[in-house]
């Protein structure tokens, strides 16, 4: 859901963008392509298998369950011989949660590592930026359906990755000023540790079609 | 120092508060007894010990470290043949910050479980009702310092005990329609972990004095 969320949003603003599937003949990956192509805006989509999507990105969106993302984000660098993720932005939107205790769902990293960090780790040659995994996906592509400004927050350790990360969360309709670096890639603990309360929240208003917004003392 | 400034409040909006510490003649609880004491509004601060304090209390709050609450809590409750906290509200702010492996801190109980989860087990007699645990010391007493109205959040098994710490929480300056009830006791987990994201955002703002709302859609 996430992945043709944040996909369909990609091509509508311009992008090529190549999901990929365990299974490159992924029927539901094909009816998204045959949704997404031939935007205004010149975007484009297609599919293909992990390995395939992540060698035709300049940049790649990790929009897998969490706790497999590593598992898939292996596949998509190549195997063993591969480097198809090598000097490119990994951008991670996923959450941990782990549903095999039933509900509601803990998460299966926590407290002192994350997603986010283990991908650094994995793959020390791309550039991990973690943003956006603490919104819905109606949200992550459409932050003006709120009314009312809300705050984002992103995290990696190259600066200019996460820069570019953060152009193209403008282009969905993010303010830059709105989104708030926390730093270095262990942010992901803060942002990933967020999801209890994000849930806990979802159940208490009754919709996953909230933010939150941080308000700052003048002091 | 967030129980001498809850204690203040308490004490300046008209309570009788007594202030428990492991030495009954505790220098800093003795300091803030005599600077509390007898407030235009007919409150008044006192020490005792943990078992002193809670005996005395109708409502009891817990302000000490998470890791060590539940034994704070243990003793209050006046040991095996004790019973201090039978029948009362038991009003848990505490984090479970572990400083032991340095900066950051970690959670010391996390994920499947919480020191207001905890609290409620060792105590099942007592009403255990999770809030003001996301906000610093300042905050708590003074939302309107914020300049913009914020969220808060509260949980515990029981309502009546969760509109009594309401009805305290209007008196230091929370609106109740901005206070959000997250359901039953499990919810601490939530409130917990929401932890390491506010000591990541208070690094980035350079100031503990922050709070955030929660923007709902209108769909």
């Amino acid at each position: 859901m996430v992945g043709r969320a944040v996909g369909s949003k990609l091509v509508e603003v311009g992008h090529e963008v190549r999901m990929g599937s365990r299974d490159a003949g992924n029927e539901q990956g094909a009816a998204w392509a045959a949704e997404a192509g031939g935007g205004d805006a010149g975007g484009g989509g297609s599919v293909g298998t992990f390995a395939e999507a992540a060698e035709f990105g300049e940049l790649v969106v990790n929009a897998t369950p969490g706790l497999v993302a590593l598992d898939v984000l292996e596949a998509a660098n190549g195997g063993s011989s591969g480097g198809n993720l090598a000097g490119k932005v990994v951008w991670d939107i996923s959450n941990p949660l782990d549903f095999s205790q039933g509900m509601p769902p803990t998460l299966g990293v926590v407290n002192d590592d994350s997603v986010g960090e283990r991908i650094q780790r994995a793959f020390p040659d791309a550039q991990v930026v973690k943003a956006l995994n603490t919104v819905n996906a109606q949200v992550m592509v459409d932050p003006a359906s709120l009314g009312e400004q809300t705050n984002l927050f992103i995290c990696g350790d190259d600066k200019a990755s996460k820069g570019r990360v953060i152009e193209i969360l403008e282009t969905f309709g993010w303010l830059s000023g709105d989104i708030i670096d926390l730093g270095d890639i262990t942010g992901s603990r803060a942002l990933e540790m967020y999801l209890p309360l994000w849930l806990r929240l979802m159940n208490t208003l009754e919709t996953p079609s909230f933010n939150i917004r941080v308000v700052r003392g003048e002091s």
